[in-house]
């Protein structure tokens, strides 16, 4: 194992946490605020003296970097990350217990937006910045925006993909140009413009610039940590609608976006993945819309909420403009089921990713024809091309994986002695990197009441889900520890 | 498709059933209720008329008979078997909705026992018979006895192979001898002999006989139908202590007895799945029984009601001595996810089987040694032997259709409009041929009020449940039914 590469890029990303925090103190500072800039000034000298130590212990790091060190690399960086980047929270003591910092802050890198905080507008804005910008900088992967900029593989290429195959959401990495250095810039682009856009269509719509930042922010990243108690459901229908669109576009594969860029339009509408993705938001909106009717003055306001909440659970945002707690059987049934789908592999959304739901439906109907035929032999394809039994084989294992933390993690939370419902969807959220579940943890509710033991437990999945699970496993794996 | 080879399967199969049920018209006629009597003849009548006719249509089959012929005879022969078994029910007017007869039926042919009566007890002797001893018929598999009883494939042994991979539990079938035939004899001896010790036993715990003749068939097939309205609550301790022995017993993979029957212990002592099996049944005792120490008189009766309901659900039975929908949250979870697991392949239990959770977790760690050594090949071994890719790729479809079934399952039953826990038990217990669930399908409960849709789809996952999948997902697809 590479460690002293593994401590030397560890040590870069810390360098970059110190700098992204800045604006938090500057703002707190603007606010009048000495404690909070206080706290924000240790923070960052922490961070800064262990990013230093890191890079030195680092400085004189041997060549070697392979999938191994590329997964170690990624489960380290986001913990490490995560333990540092929520001292703000602790120090200024405005949210007391550590493991609830953490629990705040793994929730913004992740993206999933569960907060443990009832009272979200309590907090200073200078913390509310950086508490909602952490979803910005989680949602495209950090170390890929570390391989972007930075000039750390010289001119090894592997360097950079099995980062990228670590951090990247979905089955496969798609190269979408030769070297992966321009697709992480190209990526890093897309996903800069899209959200300076929404930022701006927010400000038009009548949002205050500091919240309009941070929704835009959160939209973009699929987070879903608001600056105010209600979530979205006080800012005007407008500002609601600009943010349902945006949600879907977070969810969408980015690729498409370059291929769109590229006028290559043909390939956009025959992506199987995309077709499937909107496939799901149109029915889902068509039959919520229909089960809720009841439950609004009109059908426009039934579909304007359905399509809302879809949007924040396909995407796996977690804002919120209604209580879908309160929603008949079916329509929290189809939330539930959607909680588990997430948005398009190459998105900043979590969850199992539609390419995965469309990759499964084919590998068993190749499975039924060679039950049926066992002399012939299939290759499943995806958009004409086929596809590598690798990535089968580890869609395979994913599965397994993700159904086995599902069940352990279920078991643990259920010694806090909350509702079943409760206790399977505050782990279908956090897992899938959603945010509010239902029960006790619905979309009105917060984490605060489960025992520090359970916390850990999310802070686990979260992590786990937004990084596809396998830099996480791979921490306790003893194959990964061990020197041949 | 050798359709005619086909019918004739089923024809003998009804004449088999027709035979089975004459005891119920015995039991109807002593018990003088000459209306149960006449049912029963209608019924044994309408049976013997079809099976005649299929029979007679099917008198020229030609010789061919593959994969899909076995999948598509397994699944139609048991629809066939549960259609037609139900009439005695619906004649006699004891259940008056056909639906809910052919779901009791599909119950105790499944070995589910999942119920929509609500007073047992009001129904005939001459009927409760039929209704338990189907879980016996059911519980090792209709065509195996028929395999083995009937020389229906003359020399043809890949015949009775393709059925018996089909109608037997597990992930791949083991032969205890070189011929398959002889393999189902010996399964049905072991069956039949470890019925009878339980039956004895029952009666010398003072049980009735007809009550313990139930019970020891209902145990035998891990079904779960009993006689009266509490289940095993109302008899002596003695008996449920029996029943948890027994259905513990018959969760294992029977080909353990036949090693033992051959003195060879240490393949025993070896078997992985069963070493998992153990020490998942002791864990999940002493949890429980700590969890539930309060709610009795002393820690003895806490273990005596934890061992019970745990071998209960593990060996997915059904019977019950304790409403566990009362037990704290830790319990109710460690039972809902038991509901997955289910019994040893190879065994009358349904579920996943221990034995498929034991590969995913080889698989699993395979797929993380290959993600971090991706130039190593490595094979998943199970019991000191290389498991078949092709058992894996059965595995991965087995697993992506068990998904698919639940989810789909559930949003249809959430039309009904019960909570989402009372849902997702409903859809575990009877997929997985429990049989009670949580909530409003707890121990204490049934599932009568259910629409007629959600209880097609739970008679579907059944089956589904029982023969596998395969089976019944084969009768859906394209591919089965396109002609070369």
């Amino acid at each position: 194992m590479n460690y002293r590469m593994i401590l030397r890029i560890i040590g870069y990303i810390l360098f970059m946490e110190a700098f992204l925090m800045l604006p938090g103190a500057v703002i707190s500072w603007f606010d009048g605020e000495p404690d909070v800039v206080r706290a924000y000034m240790i923070s960052i000298a922490i961070i800064l003296v262990v990013g230093a130590l890191f890079t030195w212990t680092g400085r004189k790091a041997r060549k070697g970097f392979y999938a191994r060190e590329g997964f170690v690399t990624t489960g380290l960086s986001w913990l490490v990350m995560s333990a540092l980047g929520c001292l703000p929270f602790w120090i200024s003591r405005q949210i007391p217990s550590y493991v609830d910092c953490m629990f705040e802050m793994v929730s913004g890198f992740t993206t999933t937006g569960s907060s443990i905080l009832s009272n979200v507008e309590g907090l200073s804005r200078g913390l509310l910045y950086w508490r909602s910008f952490s979803h910005w900088v989680g949602g495209m992967g950090v170390l890929v925006f570390l391989m972007a900029i930075v000039p750390l593989s010289g001119k090894n290429g592997g360097f950079t993909l099995h980062i990228l195959r670590a951090e990247s959401p979905g089955p496969s990495v798609g190269k979408m140009v030769p070297r992966m250095k321009k697709t992480a810039l190209i990526l890093y682009l897309i996903y800069t413009g899209l959200t300076v856009i929404d930022f701006i269509l927010l400000c038009l719509a009548g949002m205050p610039v500091f919240d309009a930042f941070c929704h835009a922010v959160g939209t973009a990243g699929t987070g879903g940590f608001g600056v105010r108690n209600d979530s979205l459901a006080g800012y005007s229908p407008a500002a609601q609608t600009i943010t349902t669109v945006f949600m879907f576009l977070f969810g969408v594969n980015f690729s498409c976006y370059y291929l769109i860029l590229l006028k290559r339009f043909k390939d956009v509408f025959h992506d199987e993945e995309l077709r499937a993705y909107l496939l799901i938001i149109f029915a889902s909106i068509a039959v919520i819309s229909l089960n809720i009717r009841g439950l609004y003055g009109s059908l426009g306001e039934a579909i304007h909420h359905a399509a809302f909440q879809v949007g924040t659970v396909m995407s796996t945002t977690g804002f919120a403009t209604a209580d879908f707690d309160l929603w008949p059987a079916l329509s929290k049934s189809i939330m539930l089921i959607l909680m588990l789908g997430g948005a398009c592999a190459g998105s900043t959304g979590g969850g199992l990713k539609i390419a995965r739901f469309v990759l499964m439906l084919k590998a068993l109907r190749r499975n039924i024809h060679e039950n049926l035929h066992p002399t012939e032999v299939r290759r499943v394809k995806m958009n004409g091309q086929g596809v590598d039994e690798k990535v089968l084989a580890n869609l395979h294992g994913y599965l397994i994986a993700y159904v086995g933390i599902l069940i352990i993690s279920f078991l643990i939370i259920s010694l806090d002695g909350f509702s079943m419902e409760t206790n399977i969807s505050a782990v279908f959220a956090t897992f899938n990197n959603i945010g509010p579940g239902f029960g006790a943890v619905g979309p009105t509710m917060n984490y605060y009441a489960y025992s520090n033991l359970s916390k850990m437990v999310m802070i686990f999945n979260m992590l786990a889900g937004r990084l596809e699970i396998m830099p996480m496993l791979v921490l306790f794996s003893r194959t990964t520890w061990r020197t041949k």
